[in-house]
């Protein structure tokens, strides 16, 4: 699978992108990750790359030019499943939207800045505009990340553990049971003792009864889809 | 405000918070964070930090022992309002949880990694546990950085323009209006004609039809708590 991100900001991925499970995704070629800075495909003299914004109104636009020109670049050389656009108005983000991306050949993803992006961006080019919740980021670089990092994992072969991602939160709709490791008592804590018990059948039920039951406090609108509500 | 953050991971945060807003705030003298390597705080000799879990399953679990230590070492530095757990079956965050922090002294944030952290921190130390969204991360770092920044930014005096974090979507649960910048017209692609008018009253109405009405389509959930249902 590959990711092509643009943003004005590339430096703030490549933390992100250089450690951990994507740095291994892309060691072992199962994802490549490519970060393009808008600001090389701008037409302006200085490399601006934003502008006011028509109407009154605080702060300041990304411009049609530049990511018009980057867009069809990376069109230019690969045919790309989705053209996705982060902003806190986008479809909310979901393990089910990451399961599907992960299944894409070629992406790119958009990264917003500012007040936003011209809308005849959004009108032409973008074919799905993703946002992680419902709170305002600086920038969509961190949104990209997420989603980057949501959906490598899932790639097969990535997680060291084949078994590993079947039993994340959300893949039944049932959050995760509590889990403990040594030492079994720890200046005073102690772990529940059926975990100590050795009888797997014990330890498979109170794991289910306890992901339900968490599920039931914490998260009732998980609850009722796993119910199938 | 003071951020402490602990993670077996620090190098994947020091990117986002080298740039940008974040960057800003630091240097403004407004906002100081500080990354904590959970290793450092390890009393194992190979510095570990995670084990297996009790009970049959995949992954690993984060242990008690530093994680501990990394917490009651700060505790005993200063008081703390809050120590966030982040975690795909915490809370989810949103604009008015990222308002609620931005009034707080001194946060840490916990990142999980693996397959989750010992069950007797949750119980023991922490004071809110926080999920960015339903979906799952390689670890906790990621919405850390997501908390920090959608944080950072509401402190007075780190955005540059103070009208700016006003206008953003989700402050009176209305996405924001569609926003365009020059030129007016783009191979073809042209600017809506009040935009171009003049008239600061005909584009306020404008924008506020507009943003209702993307709200009504894109988010009829976030439209009904705009009308107070």
């Amino acid at each position: 699978m590959r990711i092509d991100i643009i943003t004005v900001l590339p430096e703030i991925l490549e933390g992100p992108f250089s450690h951990s499970i994507i740095k291994r995704a892309k060691e072992k070629g199962l994802a490549e990750i490519h970060l393009h800075n808008l600001r090389d495909y701008s037409e302006n003299k200085h490399k601006k790359v934003d502008d006011y914004s028509f109407g009154k109104g605080a702060g300041m636009v990304m411009a049609i030019q530049p990511i018009e020109k980057a867009i069809e670049t990376l069109k230019a050389e690969r045919d790309y499943d989705e053209i996705i656009f982060t902003t806190p108005d986008g479809g909310l983000f979901n393990q089910r939207e990451a399961n599907s991306l992960s299944l894409k050949e070629n992406i790119i993803i958009l990264c917003g800045h500012y007040k936003g992006i011209d809308q005849r961006i959004r009108d032409t080019y973008i074919t799905k505009e993703i946002s992680i919740g419902d709170y305002v980021l600086t920038g969509g670089e961190l949104a990209a990340a997420i989603i980057t990092d949501s959906v490598v994992r899932l790639l097969p072969g990535v997680l060291g553990d084949e078994t590993s991602a079947l039993t994340d939160s959300f893949q039944d709709n049932l959050l995760s049971p509590p889990v403990y490791t040594r030492p079994a008592e720890y200046k005073g804590l102690k772990v529940p003792e059926v975990l100590l018990s050795g009888n797997d059948k014990l330890v498979d039920d109170w794991k289910h009864e306890q992901a339900v039951e968490r599920t039931k406090t914490l998260r009732p609108d998980l609850y009722k889809k796993y119910l199938g509500e």
